[in-house]
Parts: C-alpha cells; sequence; structure tokens
C-alpha cells in the first residue's frame, strides 16, 4: 500500500470514528466492568496455582503432559466455555533422565549443567575431556579443522538484560546450532554459558539441534557462576579438565494435543479473537512463568469477559502443545485451520512470564487503527502505553500463523528484565510470579479480547490474502 | 564488678585518658593510612577470588581441604607475615557423594534435596514414603508414639528474615536434632524446610546430629520453592509420596589443619590480637560467603597494617579448620592454648558473609572501655556504629573460649540480611560478593585490629581469669 492510499484511508477512519464510535457507552461500561473485575479477581492465580501444583513440569509426551491436557479441559468445562475440543499435535519426543558435572582439574568442584532438548546422552561414565573456551559461536566457527579433537568446545557469551529480551536472539544463536559447529572441529561434546541473566546456580535448558551428516555430540550448558568459573581458570592458564554426564533418550514421534475452548460470539460466530499460551513446559521447573501464567491469564480474561456478555465475535483460548520443541502444537493448528485463517479478527499469546504488561502494539490493516487506538485507551488506566508502530511481532506460537499468511497481530509487550533469570530452569516455579502483576496482565488481555470482539468494525489484517 | 566501682573505674579511664591519649596523633595518623589502603586495596578480593577459584570447595578431609591448607600456608607467606604455622585439628570426617529427590504422587516432580552433614544413607534405590507435615519441631515432638511408622516426618518451618541473623536460631533448632525426634516416632527418614530465607531452588545443608540408642535414618533439608509445593499439596489433602535418595559415608576420625599467621608485636610480642575466620566450606557451593570471606579479609586486613607498621602488640589471623562439622578446629586451637588464653587481649571472627559491617561491639572490662571508643571513632568513616552495650558475642569459632575462659571478644557486626538466602547452598559462590563490600570490611578489621594491638591501655576481658 503506498503513502498517499494509507493518508487517505487513515482520514476516512478518523471521521468514520468521529461519526460512529466504534463503541458505544455501554460497550465501555462493559470494558471498566471487565477491566476492574479482572483486577480483583485471583481466578489467573488459582488456575496458575493449581496447574503449576497438581500436575507440575509438562514436557511433551509424559504422564504430566497427558495430565495437563486433562486439567485444561476440566477447567475450560468448569469455567462454562462454550465450546472445548482437542485437536491432535505430533512431535520429537525426548526425556531427560539424569545430569551431574564436575570440574576435575585443577581442582575438584561440582559443575552445574543441563542437557539441551534433544541432546543425545554421554557414554554412562560421561565424558572427560579438556575445555577449549571461545567467546562466541562466530570464533568456534573461525576455529582451524580438527582442532577441537577429543576437546569440549565451550562458548563462554553472557546474554544482556533487557526490558523486551532483546538479548536472547543473540545469545540464543549458540544454543541452537553450537554442538553441530563443535562436532565439525572434532569436539566431543558442546557446552556453553546458559543463555541467561541470571546470578543463582541455575543451568538453562532450551531447544536445540543436530544436522543430517554432522556426527551428533551431547550437549550441554552451565549455570552462570560456572561459567564464571571456568573463565576464571582458563584466564589463569590452567589446563581446565570437566566430567560431563547426561542420560536422556529421544523416543521418536510423540502425539500431544492443544486445548481449545471457545466463548462463541453472537453475531459473527465464525470470526474470532485468538488468545493463549502454551500448556508444555520443561522438565526442570514447573513451567510457572515459561509459559503457566500465559495459560491462566488467558483462560481467566476469557471467563472474566464472559461473566458481563459474550460480544459479536467469539473469543477463543487456544493452550498450544509441544511449543518448547519447536511449536509443534501451533504448526499442526495452523495448519489444520489454513482455509480459515482470515477469521482471526486479532491474535495475541502471552508467553514471556509474569511482569507487568508495559506496552500495547498492533500490526494491523490501516483501516482497522481507530479499534487499535480504541482499545489502547482502555488500557492506559493500567499503566499501558500504546507503542502505536504498528509492528507488533506476537508470540512464538503465532509464527507459524504470520509466515502462513498475514494476520492482525498484537502484543501486550510484558516487562521482561528479569525474564531470563528463570526461564528454562529448575527455578521457574509458583513464588516467581508476583499476584498483583498477573492480575494487570488478565485485566489487560481481558480488555484487548472484549473490545477487538466487540469492535463495530471487522479488524484487518495488513494484507488481506482472501 | 560492683556499680560503684565500675562507676570510679570509668570516671579514672575518662581522666586518664584526658591527660594521656591512648593513641597519639602520630598512631591515628598511621590508623588513617592504614583503613585508606584497605579501602582502596583489591587484595582481600584476590584472595577471595584465588581460594574459591583454585580451590573451590573446601569440605573438612578432603583433596580440597589439604590443598586449602596449602593455600593458606603459601599466601600467608608470600604476604610476609613473621611466623606461619599449623595446628592440628581432629573431626568426624563425612562425604557426600550423590543425591535426588522426586515428588512421586499426586504427579511426579523433581524434588530439590540435600543431606545435612553426617547424614546416613538411604538404601541404593532411595526411600519411598508418603510425608506427614508439621509447622514445627515442636508439633513433631508432640506426635503420638509409632505414628510415623513407615512415614517421612517433614518440618515446615520457615526461617524469618533478620539484618542480624536472629531467625537463625528458632529455625536451626529442627536440623540439630529433628531427625532424632522424627526416628523416635518411628519415621524411616527425616525432612525439613531449608533454614533460608531465600526463594531459589537449593536446599541449604548444615551440621546435624545423632543420639546413642536412636535409630538413624536419614535426613535432608528441601528447597523453599519445593517445600511451599509441598505444603500446597498436603493442604489440597493431597496424599504426597516422595523418593528420596542420598548416598553418604561416615569414614571415621579425620584430621585437618588450623593455619595461622602472625606479625610479632614490638613491645608485647606474646600478647595478640586474634582476628580469623574458618577456612574449611561445605561442598556445594564454593565456601565465598561462608567463610571465604572471613579468611580473605583478615589475612588481608593484617597485611595492610604490616605495611604501615608492627604494632606493640601481635597480630594473629588464624584460619579455623572443620568448622561447619562441628568447631573442630577452634576446639583444637584453645584446648592447645589454654594456658595462654589471657594474651589474647581481643577475639573476633569474620563468619557472616561479606556485606558491609554496620556496627561494632565489644565485651571486655570496663577500664577498657576508652580503647572500645577510640577504636569505635576510628570506625565511623566506614559508617559504622557503635552499639555501646558492650555484650559481643563473636564468630562462632570463638565459642570454645567463651566456654574456656572470659576473653575480650569483639563483634563487626555486618549486614546479614540476604546472608542465608546463600548460606551452605550450591549458591555460595564468588558472584555474590561485592568488592566494595568486602574492601569495607576488610578496612573495619584492619583499623579494629591495629587499634587494639597498638593501645596504650592493655585491653582485659569482663573477668579476669589469672
Amino acid at each position: 500500500m503506498n503513502k498517499i492510499i494509507t493518508t487517505i484511508l487513515l482520514a476516512s477512519s478518523f471521521l468514520a470514528s468521529a461519526a460512529e464510535p466504534e463503541f458505544s457507552t455501554e460497550q465501555l461500561k462493559q470494558v471498566t466492568q471487565v477491566r476492574t473485575t479482572a483486577l480483583n479477581s485471583s481466578l489467573s492465580y488459582e488456575l496458575l496455582e493449581s496447574l503449576t501444583t497438581e500436575v507440575g513440569p509438562r514436557l511433551p509426551g509424559t504422564d504430566n503432559d497427558k495430565k495437563a491436557v486433562a486439567w485444561a479441559k476440566a477447567k475450560f468445562n468448569q469455567l462454562g466455555f462454550d465450546k472445548v475440543w482437542l485437536e491432535e499435535a505430533t512431535f520429537p519426543e525426548w526425556r531427560r533422565y539424569s545430569e551431574s558435572g564436575k570440574i576435575l582439574t585443577p581442582s575438584e568442584q561440582p559443575l552445574h549443567l543441563t542437557a539441551l532438548g534433544n541432546s543425545i546422552s554421554t557414554p554412562k561414565e560421561g565424558i572427560t575431556a579438556t575445555v577449549v573456551l571461545f567467546e562466541t559461536l562466530d570464533e568456534l566457527i573461525a576455529a582451524p579443522a580438527n582442532s577441537l579433537k577429543g576437546k569440549i568446545a565451550y562458548i563462554n557469551y553472557r546474554m544482556n538484560r533487557h526490558i523486551d529480551g532483546n538479548g536472547y536472539g543473540p545469545a540464543v544463536k549458540a544454543r541452537g546450532t553450537g554442538a553441530i559447529e563443535a562436532s565439525k572441529k572434532g569436539a566431543v561434546a558442546y557446552m556453553m554459558r546458559s543463555v541467561s541473566t541470571g546470578h543463582h546456580r541455575f543451568a538453562h535448558t532450551g531447544g536445540s539441534y543436530y544436522k543430517e551428516g554432522v556426527k551428533k555430540i551431547p550437549n550441554v550448558t552451565i549455570a552462570n557462576p560456572d561459567a564464571d568459573q571456568i573463565a576464571r581458570l582458563v584466564a589463569l592458564n590452567k589446563n581446565v579438565s570437566v566430567n560431563i554426564n547426561v542420560q536422556t533418550e529421544n523416543l521418536g514421534e510423540g502425539t500431544g494435543y492443544n486445548v481449545i475452548g471457545q466463548f462463541n460470539g453472537t453475531e459473527n460466530p465464525e470470526q474470532y479473537v485468538l488468545i493463549g499460551g502454551h500448556l508444555d513446559s520443561w522438565d526442570l521447573g514447573t513451567g510457572a512463568l515459561d509459559d503457566g501464567a500465559g495459560v491462566a491469564l488467558t483462560m481467566a480474561a476469557a471467563k472474566h469477559i464472559s461473566d458481563v456478555k459474550r460480544p459479536k465475535r467469539s473469543i477463543r483460548v487456544v493452550l498450544f502443545a509441544a511449543e518448547e520443541l519447536g511449536l509443534w502444537g501451533a504448526k499442526a493448528y495452523f495448519a489444520k485451520h489454513k482455509n480459515d485463517l482470515h477469521n482471526i479478527v486479532a491474535a495475541a499469546e502471552s508467553d514471556f512470564g509474569a511482569d507487568v504488561v508495559y506496552g500495547f502494539e498492533s500490526n494491523v490493516d490501516a483501516a482497522s487503527l481507530p479499534v487499535v487506538r480504541a482499545i489502547a485507551k482502555e488500557l492506559v488506566p493500567l499503566n499501558v502505553e500504546y507503542i502505536g508502530k504498528n509492528q507488533a511481532n506476537g508470540g512464538p506460537d503465532l509464527i507459524p500463523l504470520k509466515k502462513a499468511t498475514s494476520a492482525p497481530i498484537f502484543e501486550l509487550a510484558q516487562d521482561g528484565t528479569d525474564y531470563f533469570d528463570y526461564h528454562h530452569t529448575a527455578d521457574d516455579t509458583l513464588d516467581k510470579v508476583t499476584p498483583a502483576k498477573l492480575r494487570q496482565n488478565t485485566a489487560a488481555y481481558a480488555v484487548f479480547a472484549l473490545m477487538a470482539a466487540d469492535a463495530k468494525t471487522t479488524i484487518k489484517p495488513k494484507t488481506q490474502n482472501k
């Protein structure tokens, strides 16, 4: 769309909104009511407490994963959703059985490590070898061929802390493909500083990959204090040898379920606002921040809306399966619904912990911006700023949607300053969630979903592909 | 001593100090010089970094314990101490080999636990049993006889946070003797919430004991988030069964060494100021806070003094052995020196982490108070307040000294608000120490030790026992 047309559309939508407002006084009263209820309700915290306590960790394919599916289905029904159903998703099933590590020389001491998802096992007695330190993945890639024969390649890169988590991208590169690059140079194992802003002795797990034709080697991260220790020992010109021992298993294709609950719209029920999170988690913690919070707060937000009204369009809460292993639930969902993605009038995933929402952003057609601004106005009482660049990225489970089609994607940007202290660690537990912050998130999602579903104008994506 | 005599002594010492000050202008210049040097020197941090990096954990009797003794002896010599020597101490040697835990029902999930020092092993496959929750040790003691047959007794008591660590005493009761009380009621194992103010998933180890005639049972603590989880499950009326597995060994009598360095006094070298910490640590962390900091800062404080002058009396740095297993080095030291304890003109141990010193307190004869006040005045620039109750308790390694005789004990009270977040965990690592705070501690010890060793008046204990 060129600039002139955009300007005309913007101007005409301003005129339209001046004449006929997107929301009636009655509708705005309902928004206030929903926001107030959500801000004062413990429902989202209760759901989160129940999920993380009664089910606990939810690694795809485990008994707990199945329990989580049963839990979500039962909760949707208890909360009175009009329609509750499951959709199958398959994924490469993987288990962690045990793991331990030691620095052996110059002085024996524990090494806090964890296997990355998909890592193969070491032999039963582990792998003992000398560590070769690189500051970055690029430095490892630049190492001479065969220079790591019999060694453990170690990447010492430290993630930076930012409110929007922008330190994650540069750090996570080494997690995805580091083991491939290390193996190419002859390394017997790959080890990296955790993708972490934390100061505590937790190793952070996460997804990792192998490459056809490159020998698979065990693939672990170490905690930040342990990484500091190894860096200090290397700096002292010490020969640092370690033993790493991880026992894991790849179990082939597993099956799980996206769990979906919907409140039906009164006028255009086939059109829907999609909100949600992912139901699975890593196995180390109880997945309170990642992503029990997203699950609980979007379920609760929809419920709070339904207690006030059924909007014109449906509100659908999708709890995706097997996100951590590679967005498998999301891929299945958007593939299955590929012919009616145009029914999605707004999509937002909560998958960035449980700190406050500080910003609101859209990615929509210009004609839809008056609705966006009307929503933004109702988020101000929650201390949410309108970002206004209309370039929202959305959560990870919306990546397959963006790949399949343009779609009206929204972002309720959370403060992620501390998120990567806990992300993918054993320390991701319920006590890290502040109830008042979770309520603020719930209220923000409730306001957003209600208004997007009940607006006069149907929100449209930037580029239509009907 | 009655009140009137005290008053006369106080009055006379005031008069004396008015006439002849405890410290000359030249001496006070030296104090300023030592304080400034210590505040600007990285020596204590360098010593701490070296000990925790190159040696690491220092469980009594291990190879690392021996390395620590060699390290301390070598450092004392490098720093130019006039006299460096070892004194033997024996202790009950104990090892931790492995440990793991799981909640099994209602839903399987990891349980972060650690064996308490001295705990026996579980069978190889661990112990699986139902948890019976008590809020306090007293509640467990009040349980009916045999009521815990086949069960795991669990105490849920949570330690309170205070600047002076006064929550520790009430909480630690359950650590010392809980397993004895649980066993008396028929329990197959004893488990307790860690003695901890922390929010992270670390179990805190520590000393524990068995009793002749009461069956020994395995003895573990769990991390605070895990304790919360178990408490929630019990509150839901769930049958909570767990598997706990600890493999440990009691190795009989072990031998270690107090490592001692002294700068000799110029006038009364047989009299000495005793400062120090304990050289051993638990095996989980690298003992940076407990008690690498105390070791490093007292060594550095003595060195900074020696760079300016040799005071009238000697300054002796004692690095005690096997404190964690029951003050064995301290018992040996004060037994060996029992006939010349009157030579100690002031004693202070640093064993409470590495946060700032906020208070200064004595426990001395009234005639010595002018010296105390003169020292207190020179600590003010370091933001150290004079507590002035003259009731100092001193560090743990001074307990045998207090039992053996009255002695002029001092306390440089540290801010312990966060200390029990890290105490006895894997997370007690170098990154928890703030260099500027460690420098402040070093300066405070340097000022105190210099002035106590160089005062005109010899500091005397409250009750002489010559």
